[in-house]
């Protein structure tokens, strides 16, 4: 006998929206039952790509229909919580568009929710399924680096991150910018930052901040550095991590060569009879593994519908979104801690 | 009559001193009257290249022959003071190595001195004595960018900066890197930061920091951070100025467009009707201006020179080598508030 | 009285086929009547994406439909001139894809017969309507570059430029690649070359050239290198066109300053005195100016469509075609000529 | 008993002759007897630096003197014939600097009248002792490449490679650039061109070509295509060693991963069925081996000093010098054959 199709409703089709339904309809184990949004414009462009697609601008008729398993939420963050929370308590599993809440109290809600009902609850943090990331885990989880030193991270757009959502409401540029690599950080590092300053400023507008720093510091003793703005001219996307033995350089900007893996030359002898340090440093081989080929959110799908019919934990399941959410909490404390958003020192 | 010619002496003959001697016996108003260094062996490369010229191992004769006009001092950081002081209270002109000091008290404590007798005191920042960073002031000044909203800025090396002088003792990262950057932020913007938050980390010894990230505010606004590593496999000169109207990225390591300009496109509009902010960037020309091709240091020597004759105040002078340490303090001191120089929120 | 649609029937839907459809399909004024294909699992893929779309295997149908007024034919070369011969002479007007033909003389013979019966023929050259050569075309008809000395350009790949058409039958390299590059050359300069040489090679399988270096020169005196290869592992798109006053540098693969104009310094005076030439080179101001951001080929399709209504030349029209077709077979000859492709000279 | 030193006289004192007199004082095993220069104005540039230096603008006094063992010659190459050849009549060895000569005649002359006397005769091909070039030879050598496929070089300069000796007298942009290209191309492969054919143009004087593209071919199948030009606002220098297994991109203008290793994923298979032939590329592992780092020219002239010391063959012997002027020869006379250097095709 064969076994039934998943049905899955897809919640909010803004920016995203489109590759979520794509990826959805590629997948033979799931059929999408709804796509649902309050806006008839925006449900008029799935009907034109998709004349058959069921939607609705109802989320009661999605919530309440008891064919319905799983939802798909990629609607604005505030939101998040709020609607994720309604689904489990029907029944459903969840995968919410990253970040998990704006809150770590929402957060901390929707995991027991999940799990008091055995429900898969997973935060749509793409990068983590993306090649370039996955091959650095591996990297770093096979010891290649030695320990981790420091990490330095710049995500620096001309504009938003989602930029035909141009309509600025309940985002800064830390809530914009910043799941992305706090989500990467906490996955390489396997922990969570103990400490967390953040530097930044509304340059267009001062009480939106469009620039940002962030420095966050780890139990292991590793610290990262976080560069965050709107308003650069060009697209960075440069991450540095510095370990004992390598350092991995990954561009995601680069079209080959995105992950360059460097012979780490550091070295840091004591001259005995003078009680010198003496500091030296030696350039070494160079090496760019090769990468697989494949859109990450077409294996983040995949993972959600296999999470499902296994019972397994996702890899990025509601507790490590609400890790996530725990650190941009903590940036956007100390962001607005002084007036200008920088911290008195003498 | 012709005038005589001024005499100068070269104390400290290091990783600097060729480089400093050679521009000095280029400018046909002075003549090097002493190189003086402790070490016996740097002396005799002195006069490897120079049979006639005249060294000298004790300090107190340079001091106190009555023909010396200038000293220009390149020994480590921590004899700056004292040799220094010396030199003023014999009534000589001094160009001390940057930073001038390792203290706010003695940097005051010399611009007082050389105030009272009316010495040039100059810092030998030479980097704002550079085409690219000239341009760049010169774009600044104009009002081409608007106001400056923010500043970043990333000098790391494989190694030290002063890379044959492989010997720590009175160094760390900061101090190493940050007075070039530091140096030219006080010329960029005009003024000084009255906030300075630093987060870093001793990798190799946990004593000695070589990774450091610095945050500053400045009195009109603007915001800057600096990157500064001895760590990094791949050495980087890059900084980022961007301003209400146009921004400026500058690529110490590019062999020509090391200076690019581009048009900003940032805006943020009201949306009225739904009390939204709508966002929009669009990209604009970018234009690269030519930048002269000279030595630096050559221009700050007669720079030097020049002031000596005419009385004129340095561009890179006592005070502002004093404001410059000021800020390295403050950094400093934020480094060193919390166990592993990074600082608590939540 | 509305205007009637322009019936536009789609022959060919391989690598290109779902592109020129989708922008088909965008036009107000144009109705897509047909997509025609040999193969049936083509043809599927169209109904499932555009499920109302008509669509048939067999071209007589379409050609033979007084309803049809316009056919765009992307099928392989070999067949461009049969099928838009049929069109022409069925009295409709035909836009095929790049290169216009295989043959200088079945060229000669589509041009003809498109203009005896006064129907638009147009040739799919997307290139010419893309922003940064558009852009280039400005700058040169400017006279800003002054006289154009020469023109060197490399289009590397790894693989064939239609990547997921990786069956080889009518192409080799220089079919592949170079008629966009031809292209470009006699858009630019206004003028068809007069000599052309070939050197080239198949590496891969001795019969079927897989790198290929082409000189031209024009009656202006300009010359061209053309450098095109399936072999090299990384993508390049760099195009360098150096005239007395400045030099334009096109890199296509750069996501801004795609185009960057030097000031050109190279200077060339006589020693009266010795009679010898005294060489000087200096370095200028570089600009990138700001790119429009439109699809290349939604210009190019509507393009096709305006010169329909209003009878028009197209800017790709079939003549331009029958240049580029003629220095394409140049080159394929004196490829040809020696054994190994490449010509004794000693 | 200790040896006797090598008696050396530096002949001209240009553009590369500081770098020449550095290099064989710093060597030990090495006297410099004189520098011979026609002009006292560079002599007196010797006497500066190095005051005790014997100079003489007498050639014959050099030539004549029985204590010279070797010349190292560094002057115009329309004089290095008749110099070396009176060198070698007076039983001297000799280092020419590149090229050799500008004819195979007078080349072939010095190998046999140096060979008769079992005397030195070495080219000063540097780049053949630089670390990128050697390791590329080691590379191609281990067979890791696999066959040789084909090569391509750009040396693009804004103005000459001597560029403070701006005076054109009698060199192009082949005779001033190609050298450096072709010495390479003929030590990596192994083997000598068959072929050769070469564009270019005057543009800023139609009689000195400042612009040209050499294509090669040689015995094993390999092809090469050379880019000179003097027009260029960039230095580019960049080479692309495209084998049956891997690929080498050796960029000399990078300062780290000068050398890069592609693995090779091209790959033709015949579609047995359909009598197709399927393409396809895989993009692999990329790999920058550490380079050593040393003055190319330092090896040089100890390689020099070595071989006259113990008799062995130098690496870029008088032969290979010879070589490399049979290929300027052959492009040369391309160039000329036709009006505006181009050959017509058709």
């Amino acid at each position: 006998m064969l076994r039934q199709k998943i049905n899955v409703a897809l919640i909010g089709y803004g920016y995203w929206g489109p590759n979520l339904l794509r990826n959805l309809k590629n997948r033979p184990e799931c059929n999408v039952a709804y796509v649902c949004d309050r806006s008839a414009e925006q449900l008029s462009n799935v009907s034109d790509h998709y004349p058959e697609q069921p939607v609705t601008q109802d989320f009661n008729q999605v919530v309440g229909d008891p064919d319905v398993d799983a939802l798909v939420i990629a609607t604005p963050i505030s939101t998040h919580y709020h609607l994720a929370m309604r689904a489990i308590e029907a029944g459903k599993h969840v995968l919410v568009e990253k970040p998990l809440t704006d809150s770590v109290q929402d957060a901390k809600a929707m995991v027991q929710a999940a799990a008091k009902r055995r429900l898969v609850l997973m935060v749509g943090h793409t990068f983590l399924f993306s090649p370039p990331v996955r091959k650095i885990k591996e990297i770093i989880d096979s010891g290649d680096l030695g320990d981790i030193y420091y990490v330095t991270t710049s995500r620096v757009n001309p504009g938003l991150h989602q930029n035909d959502a141009s309509v600025v409401s309940d985002v800064d540029v830390i809530w914009d910018l910043a799941p992305h690599d706090i989500a990467m950080l906490l996955y390489w590092l396997g922990e969570e930052p103990d400490t967390v300053h953040a530097c930044g400023r509304g340059c267009m507008r001062a009480d939106v901040p469009d620039v940002a720093f962030i420095n966050a510091g780890f139990p292991s003793g590793a610290i990262a550095e976080i560069h965050l703005s709107w308003l650069s001219p060009v697209k960075i996307r440069r991450t540095m991590i510095v370990g004992g033995k390598k350092v991995i350089i990954y561009d995601d900007t680069e079209s080959i060569e995105k992950v360059r893996v460097f012979e780490h030359g550091a070295e840091f002898r004591e001259n005995e009879s003078f009680g010198e340090f003496l500091w030296s440093y030696r350039t070494g081989d160079v090496y760019a593994p090769r990468l697989e080929n494949y859109e990450p959110l077409a294996v983040e799908i995949k993972h959600f519908l296999d999470c499902i019919l296994s019972g397994a934990n996702p890899i990025t399941d509601g507790y490590s979104g609400l890790q996530v959410v725990r650190a941009l909490e903590m940036a956007n404390k100390s962001l607005l801690r002084s007036n200008n958003y920088i911290q008195e020192v003498s």
